[in-house]
C-alpha cells in the first residue's frame, strides 16, 4: 500500500478502492492530462479531500494502477497457463487470458500504455518485469525441448508485442470482440510462423 | 501542405521544414504535454510569431509529424522490400527497415506511439492504412503459397505488435542497438514459430 495514509480500517480500505476504481475510469476515458483530481472523487462520490487521505497526487494513483495491472495480468496469466501440459499450450492460454483482461479492463489496458509518457520508470519497469519472467520460460521449455531454439529476450518481446497490439486492435477497438478467433490465428502463427 | 499559410517560397518551406523538426526533437525528448510553441520556436532558432505562420496550434504540428511518420515509415519499407524475391524475405527486409527507422528517427517513432493518447483519430488512420496495405502483401503471398494459410488480417497486426515492440526494446532502449541481431532471430520466429 503506499498513498500518505495507508487505511487501517475496512472502511478506509473500501473508500480508497473506490477512488482506484473512479481514477481507472476517469483516466482511462479521459487519459490523463484531461482527468482532475476532482473528476476521481466526483466519479467515487466523495469529497475532494478524500483523495489526499489516500493518495498526495494525480501521479501516486496513476502509478498505482500501473502496478495494480502488473499485479493482475501476472496473476491472471499465471493462472490461466497452469493446467498447460507444455509451452506451447501456455502460450495460448496466456494469449487467451491477456486478450481476455484487455476485453475486462479496458481502462487499465490503455492506463499501462499511457504510463509510457506519463510515467516512463515505471511503464519500463513493468514490462522488464514481466520480460524478464517471460525469458526464464522460454529458457526452460527451450531446455526441455518443448520449443525449437532461439534468443528468448527477441522471442520474449516479440511475443508481449503481437498480444498488445492484437488487444489494442481486436478487443479495445470491436464492439464484440471474437477473442477465440483472434487466438486460434495468433497462435498458429506463433507456433508455426508464415512458413508454407 | 497543411497549417494556416502553406508556405509558397523556399525560404518559408525551409523555415516550416525547421519547425517541424524542431517540434520532432522537443516533442520527443519532452512529451507533448509538457512542450511548449516557445520551446519549439527556441529550438527553431525563430521568433514566436513565426510557429502561427505555418501550424495554427501545437495539435497540429504534431499531427503533421504522425502523418510524415507514416509516409515516411510506408517509403522505407516499400523500398526495402523492393528487391525481395519472396514474401518471406519481404517480411525481413521491411522489419529491419522498420527498426533501422526506429534507430535513425527515436523521436518520430516516439511521437506515433504518443499519439494515441493526444490524437487518437490521427493515430488509428495511421494503423488502419499500414494495417490495410499489409493485409494486401500477406493474401498475395498466401495466393502464390509464398506463405502458409490463415487470417491475413489478425497475422498483420500481429507482425506490427512484433515490430514495435521490438524497436521500442532493442533500438529505443539500447545505447547500441544491435539490429542484425534482432532482425535475425524475430525473422525466424516469424518464419517458423516456436515449434521445436
Amino acid at each position: 500500500m503506499s498513498g500518505p495514509t495507508a487505511p487501517k480500517t475496512k472502511r478506509g480500505a473500501a473508500r480508497r478502492e473506490a477512488l482506484l476504481r473512479a481514477a481507472e475510469a476517469v483516466i482511462g476515458e479521459q487519459g490523463f492530462a484531461a482527468s482532475s483530481i476532482a473528476d476521481i472523487t466526483r466519479r467515487a462520490e466523495t469529497a475532494l479531500g478524500t483523495f489526499y487521505i489516500y493518495f498526495s497526487s494525480k501521479e501516486e494513483v496513476f502509478r498505482e494502477l500501473v502496478l495494480e495491472m502488473g499485479r493482475l495480468t501476472r496473476a491472471g496469466v499465471t493462472e490461466a497457463v497452469q493446467g498447460a501440459s507444455n509451452r506451447l499450450e501456455a502460450e495460448k492460454a496466456g494469449l487467451r487470458a491477456f486478450l481476455q483482461f484487455a476485453a475486462d479492463r479496458p481502462a487499465l489496458y490503455r492506463i499501462v500504455e499511457e504510463a509510457r509518457f506519463i510515467d516512463p520508470e515505471v511503464y519500463r519497469a513493468y514490462y522488464d518485469s514481466f520480460g524478464r519472467a517471460y525469458v526464464v520460460q522460454l529458457q526452460r521449455a527451450q531446455a526441455k525441448g518443448e520449443i525449437g531454439p532461439g534468443d528468448p529476450e527477441v522471442r520474449a518481446w516479440a511475443l508481449m508485442g503481437m498480444a498488445i497490439k492484437l488487444g489494442e486492435r481486436f478487443v479495445l477497438w470491436e464492439d464484440k470482440p471474437d477473442i477465440d478467433h483472434v487466438v486460434e490465428d495468433a497462435f498458429a502463427l506463433m507456433r508455426d510462423g508464415l512458413s508454407p
